[in-house]
C-alpha cells in the first residue's frame, strides 16, 4: 500500500457500516451457503497461503519493481497458478527501474558538538529520489511542522537548505482503530514533500518516517519526483534534530546515491479459473507482487498475492465450479507509481462491462474485519450470505466507502466495477510498512488463514450469483 | 547494563521481599522523614536530570570507551559537579578501544535463491569481535540452539563455518515481570557462544540479537575475545537463516571490520559531598558514563548518571547538610570490560571499609519500583523510612538479593559495601537495549524524576543514619 491516490481510500471511508446481524427476506443467492461454509472451513486450516507468502519473502526476497527478484516472482506466481489448472497470461508492464544506492547522513555541526565527532543520522532514500553526487552534499537543516511553516519561511529561508519535515504520526490515534487516518495526514509529506521543498530551492528534503513504532527504523515510500534527494528520518532523528535545530545551528552530510534506469519490462500475472457459465464474467481476487527492498515484504503485499492464489486452490481442492471466471491478478508496480493497474484497464477496457466485481487485499495480514466496498448499495442485501458465512470468526462487516477501498484496483473502482478490499485489523500494520522489519515473522498464520478465508468466500459468492451486482 | 557478570544479580534475585507496608518500631533514624520528603517532592517536579541526559544523549551523542565523546561526557560531567559545588576527581582508568567498522552480510547461497541475487542480513558487529578481513569472508552456516546442540555437532561439522546461535529472548516472560530472567537465558550466548565456536574450530560466531522487539534491530553487547569475529543478527534474520537452513545448504558473505587499538587513558568522575560529621564515611551515588555506539545511550546509562548527579543538585539546592559523604559516580567502561569499577576498588581499597553504602541506577529509567539490595538484613528496618517516603509513587519495594544489584558496584558489593540497585520496570528495557534506539526519546520525564527522587531519597537517608547499616 502506497501513496496518496492510493490511501484516500483509508482516509475517508466509513460512509454506510452494513452488519450481517439484521435479518434478510430479500436475497436469492447462489451458491448454496454449504459451499461457502466448506471453503470458509477449508480455508482456516490450509497452510497454502503461508507457504506462498513464505517462499515469495524468504526465498525470493525483496521484490523491487524491475528487479530480477520481481521477475523471479512472475515466474513463479505464474507457475504455481498454472499447476492449479489456470489459464494464466504475463502481461506486460514497462515498470521504473529506481535502484537505492549509498544513503548515509550525519550532523557535522550542531549545539554542544564534541569537535571531530559527528551525530549519525539513520534515513532511507525515498523512491523517486535524485541522488546526491557520490561524495553527498552538505547543508543547513531547516526543520518544519507543516508545508504553511515551510511556505511562510519562504525562499530566502529555504533555497539550499536540507529541509526537514518533522510531521509525528499519531500513534494514539493508530492504535485507536484510525491507523489509516493517521497514515493519511503523515504521509502527504513523504508524497509531495520534496516537490513543495524544491519549489522554494531547497538542496534536499527529508521527512519524518512515516509510521508508529520508534525503534530507528526508516520507512521509504514513494515520492512524487521532485528533482532533489528526498528521504525518510527515523523518528528518532527528525527528534534529535529538532531538538538541536532549537538549540541553534544543524548541519548535516548527506549521501543518497540513488539511481534511475531506464524502464523496464515486467508483467502483472493474470490467471483464469474460466467460469461455467458466464466464462467472459470475471471475479478480480488481487494482491500486489512487487514489494519495496527494505524487507521481503511479506505484509506488503506477498500476504495478498498469497491470498488470492488461494482463492483458486481452494476451488480446486473443493472441486468447486463458480459460472463466472475467477482471475487472480499479481499486479506489478503497486508500489512505485501504479503502472501495473494503469496497464490493466488499458489493456482490458472493451472488457470492464464484464468485471463483476474486483477484490484486493493490501493491508497486511492481520485478523480481517470484513470488507470496505465501493459498491452500489442496492448490492448489499446480495452479500447477507457472505456476511452470515465470515461472522463465525468475526470478519462480517461490510463498509462502504465513496472511495476504491484499494489502490491497484482504484482504476476499475472508477470505471463502476464493483470493488472489495479486506479490511484487516491495521493498528500494527504501520509499524512495519515500507521497513526493513516487513518480514514472515509478522504474520500470524492463523490471521493469513483467515485472510484467505474472506477473500475466497466472498469471491466464490460474487463468482456465483445470480446476476451480478448492481452497479 | 552488560554482560554475564554484570547480570547475575537480575536472573537470580527475589530471595526477600520486605514491604514497608508492615508497621515497625525499632527504627530512630535520622534525618528526619520531612527532609526526605522534601526530596523526594523537590526531584518530583525538577528537570536537572534530564536535562543531564539530554545533553549526554543529544549534544555529546554515543560515548564507547576511549571515544572522544567518552572524554567530552567525563568533562562535562566534572564541569557540572564542580558547577555543584563537589570536589571532584578525574580518576584514571586505561580502557579498551575497540572502534566498530564496516559490518554488512548477505546469504550468498541458499534453497530457492534467484539467481546473481542475495538475501540481506543485517548485524552488528559485538563488542571484542575479531575482525574479518577488509574483503570478509564466504562460509556456510550452522544454525543451533544452544551450547549443547553445537557441541553434538562436533568440530566436524563447525571448523571454518560461520555458527548462529538462534536462541530466542522469551518476550512472554518480559512481559510478565521476568525480563531480567529472559535476558539472562539468552546473553549467555552473546557473551560466551564466540569462545564456544571458536573452540570448534568456527570462522565467525553470530547470536540472535538478545531483545524483546522485532523491528529488524541489532543489538550489540560486551562479547568474550574468542579470536573469531563475532556478531549479532536480527531477530528477522535469525530466524530467516533458520528457516533457510532447514530447506537446505545456506552461505553467508560476512563483513565485520572492527578494529582494537591500544588501551586508552580514560576516567571515572568522582565528585564528592563532604559530610559535615563523618566525611571519611562515603555514600556513592552512580550510573556509568560509556555507552554503546549505536545509539545515543540515553537509558543505558546517561540516565543513571544524570540520577546520580540530581541527588547532588537536590541536596544542594535545598541546602542540606548531609553528615556523611555523597560521592556521585560515573563509571567508565561498564560495557566493555568494567576498567572503571576495576580501577576504583583498586585505588580506594584502603577506605572500602568507610564505605557504607552503593547506590547504582543502570536498567533504564522507566517507573522505578524501589530497589534490589545486597544487605544484610538486619538493616531492613533502618530503611522504613525511607520506604514510606517513596511509597507514594509506588517505589518502595526492597528485595533482597544474594548477587550484586549491579555491574559497577559488584566490587563494592563482593567487598561487604552494602548495595543498592534501584529497580526499573524493565519490560520494555530490552527492546532498545544495546541498539540504536537507545535515545533520548525513551525517556518519559516524569518517570526519570521518579528515579531521582528514589535515588536521592535513600542516599540522603543512608548519609543521615545515626550510624551506618550493619554489614
Amino acid at each position: 500500500m502506497r501513496n496518496l491516490t492510493g490511501l484516500v481510500f483509508i482516509v475517508t471511508l466509513t460512509v454506510v457500516l452494513y452488519s450481517a446481524a439484521q435479518p434478510r427476506e430479500s436475497a436469492s443467492v447462489a451458491p448454496p451457503k454449504s459451499e461457502l461454509v466448506a471453503i470458509r472451513d477449508a480455508a482456516l486450516s490450509d497452510d497454502y497461503a503461508y507457504r506462498q507468502v513464505a517462499h515469495l519473502a524468504d526465498n525470493i526476497g525483496p521484490r523491487p519493481v524491475g528487479s530480477a527478484q520481481a521477475q523471479a516472482a512472475v515466474e513463479y506466481v505464474a507457475g504455481e497458478l498454472r499447476q492449479l489448472g489456470l489459464e494464466v497470461q504475463l502481461e506486460e508492464v514497462r515498470v521504473p527501474h529506481w535502484i537505492r544506492g549509498v544513503e548515509t547522513a550525519e550532523l557535522v555541526e550542531y549545539p554542544g558538538q564534541v569537535p571531530a565527532t559527528h551525530q549519525k543520522i539513520v534515513l532511507t532514500a525515498l523512491g523517486g529520489s535524485a541522488p546526491t553526487s557520490a561524495s553527498g552534499l552538505t547543508a543547513e537543516v531547516v526543520v518544519v511542522k507543516s508545508f504553511e511553516e515551510l511556505k511562510a519561511l519562504g525562499r530566502g529561508k529555504v533555497a539550499g537548505k536540507i529541509v526537514l519535515f518533522n510531521v509525528v504520526f499519531d500513534k494514539q490515534k493508530a492504535s485507536n482503530g484510525m491507523a489509516g487516518e493517521a497514515y493519511g495526514e503523515a504521509v502527504e509529506y513523504r508524497a509531495i514533500g520534496g516537490r513543495a521543498a524544491a519549489e522554494l530551492g531547497a538542496a534536499a528534503c527529508l521527512v519524518r518516517s512515516v509510521g508508529g513504532a520508534d525503534y530507528r527504523l526508516p520507512h521509504t515510500g514513494w515520492s512524487l519526483p521532485a528533482g532533489i534527494p528526498a528521504g525518510a528520518v527515523t523518528s528518532e532523528d527528525a527528534g534529535l534534530m529538532a531538538r538541536l535545530a532549537s538549540q541553534g545551528k544543524v548541519r548535516m552530510h548527506l549521501t543518497l546515491t540513488s539511481e534511475t534506469g531506464p524502464d523496464v519490462v515486467s508483467y502483472n500475472v493474470i490467471g483464469d479459473l474460466k467460469g461455467t457459465e458466464h466464462p467472459e464474467q470475471v471475479v478480480v481476487v488481487s494482491g500486489h507482487l512487487d514489494s519495496w527492498d527494505l524487507g521481503t515484504g511479506a505484509i506488503d503485499d506477498a500476504a495478498g498475492v498469497a491470498v488470492a492464489m488461494e482463492t483458486a486452490h481452494l476451488v480446486r481442492r473443493l472441486e468447486l465450479h463458480p459460472k463466472r471466471t475467477l482471475r487472480v491478478i499479481a499486479w506489478m508496480d503497486e508500489e512505485n507509481g501504479g503502472r501495473g493497474h494503469d496497464a490493466y484497464v488499458k489493456d482490458h477496457a472493451a472488457e470492464l462491462e464484464n468485471h463483476v466485481a474486483a477484490i484486493e487485499s493490501d493491508l497486511g495480514a492481520a485478523h480481517p474485519l470484513g470488507f470496505q466496498a465501493k459498491i452500489n448499495p442496492d448490492a448489499l442485501p446480495l452479500l447477507q450470505p457472505v456476511q452470515e458465512v465470515l461472522q463465525s470468526f468475526g470478519a462480517n462487516v461490510i463498509r462502504l466507502t465513496t472511495h476504491s477501498p484499494g489502490s491497484d484496483i482504484a482504476p476499475l473502482a472508477k470505471a463502476g466495477v464493483p470493488a472489495f478490499g479486506v479490511m484487516q485489523d491495521i493498528r500494527t500494520y504501520f509499524d512495519y510498512h515500507h521497513t526493513a522489519a516487513d518480514t514472515l515473522d509478522k504474520i500470524v498464520p492463523q490471521e493469513l488463514r483467515e485472510n484467505a478465508a474472506a477473500v475466497a468466500v466472498l469471491a466464490d459468492a460474487l463468482a456465483n450469483l445470480p446476476a451480478p451486482l448492481p452497479r
